[in-house]
């Protein structure tokens, strides 16, 4: 096989594509700093205990492991950045107070999360850790929105959901993994008939509530009609007032509603509602939300509250927070203009070379061109060239 | 053991520090970017027989391997990027001209290459492709310098040397492997009498030759030692011009110290020479520089010549150019001060939000502060508040 080629799934960012990425991480990250997130930077490699500590068997499925030559331990490559820095604020930064912070790096995959997706993701988050507030739910959407406003995106719609509403329902339910599985499957793919068949043996109150679910998605209307069948299942709400999740869901329609009349954005967002949409049910504690972009099946952004993240590290925390992939991200965006540059000869003229370094410290890109090549520099748009004028060094 | 313990040189990198990269992260790409240097990006996985095609032994005993569950076959985690780069020229982009390319990106070690020296690198660099010529091999220097400068290193020591020197006088000559490396080690660390017992059987030129280069180090100095001594040796050193070696080293010589005088820089830059150094002796082809700073053991750059860096992907093309780890570069650089911010209340008041998001669309960090905590924020400096006055949220 010649070396040139890649593993399936991989590949090279090539000079364009880089640099468009390169102004998306740039311009988010700035956005998030804006906010008061900080930058952390956890490592690629951890051991694999850590990696997977609390979380799924989704993730350890999709988590490259290798062995430790100094200790002989397991070692996964991150395939989520998110527990690592729950694990950060848990444990190293131990601050009383509200913490917030932000991360970009890429992540590995053993296997693409769909038939197109890249198998190394470069994953750009932000956490904001110790409030239970839905200040906190609200500020990482708002700032999810910010960030999709930011890189020109225009045209998106915010799924809402909250995972609390199925897990109260099916709490204390004596279920198979099996039959948790296929109930999961029929609710995610709004299947009725299955629904039926399967909870044929559940409490009727159970059969009754995950049956009014599967119909709870669509518009900010569907809040109104939940509002109106589900406090009558509220006995088998185990713990959980549904009241509240309603509440919190129409608050968040609410904001997301304001950011839409009150900034003046060049935006077009949509926001829709699945009340049994169950992804990241074994993750998420609260109001969770998806971003999607015409055209595309993956959600770009993904994100919520999971309030039991920091727990394995000895410090449950309240966390809110969303991630994307820029790889992603930059397929739904316009690319940037190509850069111009000022095209220079290429020698060791001492005056040539004092007029270049001058005219790149003051931000310019000069190409030096050697004299067998022509003008043209790719990558750039040689706008301008440095020629020499009566003795000295000029911009035409 | 807990669930927060890293392995042995593996570390998380922290607000302040994580800062401080990004700023240097940014800092030396824009320069890299005011030379004409495109970014790429290349993957952290490949084959292990692309990422190790070409390279010697050192390279893959890095390189930490994992098995491709899509495939079956031998991957490998980028233990050093240049030969991706080259890759990516060589294939990729496939141009005819002047390919000038630059990257910024995790790499990962199996091993520490120091006793104090992290796993995971954080590894920025620049390559130049496709010119033979020197000024190539002065651009690269160039950036180099100007890369330190950009992130305030006070003092440092470029130190050069050209392993063709050693490479030609020991062509030709049958030399076991085990003998071999007891040479290069008696030629890294001067050790004359060790290099007497070495040669004892070789022939009388070569010997004579080695024992010369060993002393062949110090300030500029050395170059005129050298040109008075080596040209006697030229028989052995097979279709290499010695005269061309040392004028290469004379002209790089000559340039750093154009730039230490012409340009208005802060620095304190001291160049020396060693003709018997080796490091990267199977990697060089050409002039190869360090760059060293006070108190630090480990070069904090290198770089040079590889004009076989390209040749398993099917096309070799001249090539200079160099790397530094930017978690090294922080030990050696002051760091950023810390960033000011404006405080607000945390609420979901529509004009105390319209007002921030203003704020922070200006490039003002507005951090958000539940009622609660106290106005101290981690991290942020807050030299303003967001208070309400006669009904208008004004910044004091």
């Amino acid at each position: 096989m010649s070396a040139w080629i890649l593993p399936d799934h991989i590949a090279d960012v090539l000079p364009r594509e880089a640099l468009h990425i390169e102004r998306l991480r740039r311009d988010l990250l700035n956005t998030a700093r804006s906010y008061g997130f900080e930058l952390v930077i956890p490592p690629l490699l951890e051991h694999l205990s850590s990696l997977l500590s609390g979380a799924g068997q989704a993730l350890d499925l999709k988590t490259f492991k290798l062995v430790d030559q100094m200790s002989g331990r397991m070692m996964g490559l991150r395939a989520d950045t998110t527990p690592q820095v729950a694990r950060m604020d848990a444990h190293l930064l131990n601050r009383p107070g509200v913490t917030r912070l932000c991360y970009c790096g890429p992540v590995l995959h053993t296997s693409p999360g769909s038939p197109h997706a890249t198998r190394e993701p470069l994953q750009l988050g932000a956490e904001v850790y110790g409030h239970t507030g839905l200040l906190a739910d609200l500020e990482v959407l708002t700032l999810a929105t910010d960030c999709l406003r930011v890189a020109h995106v225009p045209s998106f719609c915010v799924d809402l959901a909250d995972a609390r509403l199925v897990k109260a329902l099916l709490a204390g339910v004596p279920l198979s993994a099996e039959r948790t599985a296929a109930l999961h499957q029929a609710l995610a793919s709004k299947d009725r008939a299955e629904l039926l068949a399967l909870t044929r043996h559940l409490p009727a109150s159970v059969r009754q509530g995950l049956l009014v679910l599967v119909e709870m998605y669509g518009d900010a209307q569907v809040l109104r009609e939940a509002q109106k069948f589900l406090p009558g299942l509220i006995d088998r709400i185990d713990r959980i007032d549904v009241h509240e999740v309603l509440q919190d869901l129409n608050q968040v329609v609410n904001h997301l509603q304001s950011i839409k009349v009150h900034r003046d954005i060049d935006m077009d967002m949509d926001v829709s509602i699945d009340l049994a949409d169950l992804h990241g049910y074994a993750y998420y504690t609260g109001v969770s939300f998806a971003v999607y972009v015409p055209g595309v099946c993956d959600a770009l952004v993904r994100g919520g509250r999971y309030d039991e993240v920091g727990a394995v590290f000895g410090r449950s925390r309240p966390a809110a927070g969303f991630s994307l992939d820029l790889k992603s991200l930059v397929g739904v965006t316009p690319p940037p203009p190509v850069p111009t540059a000022i095209c220079a000869p290429w020698s060791e003229d001492v005056a040539l070379n004092a007029a270049i370094a001058a005219l790149r410290a003051s931000g310019q890109v000069v190409v030096c061109v050697p004299s067998g090549q022509a003008g043209d520099v790719d990558g750039f748009d040689c706008k301008h060239t440095l020629l020499k004028v009566d003795g000295q060094w000029v911009v035409s």
